[in-house]
C-alpha cells in the first residue's frame, strides 16, 4: 500500500519517475493482465525487487501508475460494512465525497478523460474494474458479482460523464444529498435486485 | 429533415464536404447554441441559403456534421406512442435496435468516442441531448423533464461506454432483450418515478 495515495514517496524521483512511466506504457499496452512488474523493471532499466519495493503489488503499482489523488480502495473500504440494503446509498456517499471536493476532483477528471481515449480502453475494463470495483462485489458475497458490479460502473461512469465531465444542468448543481437519494436505488437493484 | 441519414445528397459533393467541415468546425469551436448558420456558411464560402438548401435546419446540419448513420430522430420517433409506464422499454429497444446492429455500430462509435474527446464537450451538451434527448421528455409532457432525460442520458451513456466501447463482459456479450430488461426499470424511474 505504498505510493502516491499514502504520499510515501521513498528512492530517487527520477527513478520512480520512470518506473510509473515505464508501468503506464505497459498497461496501456499490454493491459494490466498483460503487464509484469518484471516487466516494467525491465523497460525502466531497474531491478523487479526495486519495484516492489517502490510500489507494492501490480495493484498498488497500477493505482500509482494511474496518479490518482486518492486511493480508491481507501474511499471505497467501509462501503462493505453496515446493513446489505443500504450498500448503494454508502457507496455513492463516499464516491461523492471525493468527486465533489473541489481540491480532488481536478485529478479525478484527468483519470476520467484518460480512461476514454482510443487505445486505453484497457485501463477500465482489465484495470480499474478488476482492481478497485469488482472486489466490493466479492467482499459483499453478491451472486453473479461481476455482473452486479459492471452494471453499477455504467451507472457510475455515465454520472461522472454528465455531472462532472460535461456539466450538464441541472445535474452538475444538484447537492450531494440529492444525487445520491437519485442514484442509490439504481444501484441498489443492481447489486440486490432481481435481474434478467 | 434533409442530409446523411434520409440518403439524400444535393449539390455538388465538395460543396456539401466543405459546409459539413465548416459545421463540424464551429459546433465544435462555439456549440450548438454559438453556431449560426450565417457563421457556417461564410466559413465554407458558400451563400446561407445553400446550407438551409442543402441541410434544412440547424438541427439537422447538426445531425449531418456528426455523420450519423442513422437519424436518431426517426430512431426514438415511435417511443413517445403507447403507454407511458412502458416507455422506457419502448426507448431501450429502439436504442438497441441500432447499437446492436454490427453495420451500424461501427459509425456509432465512432461518433460517441468524438463526443468524450477534450475540447468536444459542448456536442453532447448543447448539441445531441437538447436536438435528440430533450425533445424525447418534452413530446412525452414529463415534469422537470430536462432532468429527467439528462438522468436517463447518464444511464444510456454509460452503457454505451461500458457495452460498447469498452466491452466489458458479461455486459457486452448479454442479448439485448436482456439488456433492456435489465435497464427498463432503472430508465422508467428517472422518466415517471418519485425523484428528490
Amino acid at each position: 500500500m505504498a505510493g502516491t495515495a499514502r504520499g510515501r514517496r521513498p528512492g530517487a524521483p527520477d527513478t520512480r519517475a520512470s518506473v510509473l512511466d515505464a508501468a503506464r506504457a505497459s498497461f496501456a499496452e499490454h493491459g494490466f493482465r498483460g503487464t509484469t512488474i518484471r516487466a516494467v523493471a525491465s523497460r525502466a532499466g531497474v531491478d523487479p525487487a526495486l519495484v516492489h519495493h517502490y510500489f507494492g503489488s501490480k495493484d498498488d503499482l497500477f493505482l500509482a501508475a494511474m496518479q490518482l489523488p486518492v486511493d480508491p480502495r481507501a474511499v471505497v473500504a467501509h462501503v462493505t460494512e453496515g446493513p446489505l440494503d443500504e450498500v448503494a446509498a454508502r457507496f455513492l456517499t463516499a464516491f461523492l465525497g471525493v468527486w465533489d471536493d473541489p481540491e480532488i476532483r481536478p485529478a479525478l477528471l484527468t483519470v476520467a478523460r484518460s480512461m476514454v481515449e482510443p487505445g486505453n480502453d484497457r485501463l477500465m475494463s482489465e484495470g480499474f474494474l478488476p482492481v478497485v470495483i469488482q472486489p466490493i462485489g466479492a467482499r459483499l458475497g453478491l451472486d453473479r458479482s461481476e455482473h452486479r458490479m459492471t452494471l453499477v460502473a455504467s451507472q457510475v461512469m455515465g454520472l461522472i460523464l454528465m455531472r462532472y465531465v460535461l456539466r450538464v444542468e441541472p445535474l452538475a448543481s444538484l447537492s450531494s444529498e440529492d444525487v445520491v437519494a437519485t442514484y442509490a436505488p439504481t444501484l441498489q437493484r443492481y447489486l440486490t435486485g432481481e435481474l434478467p
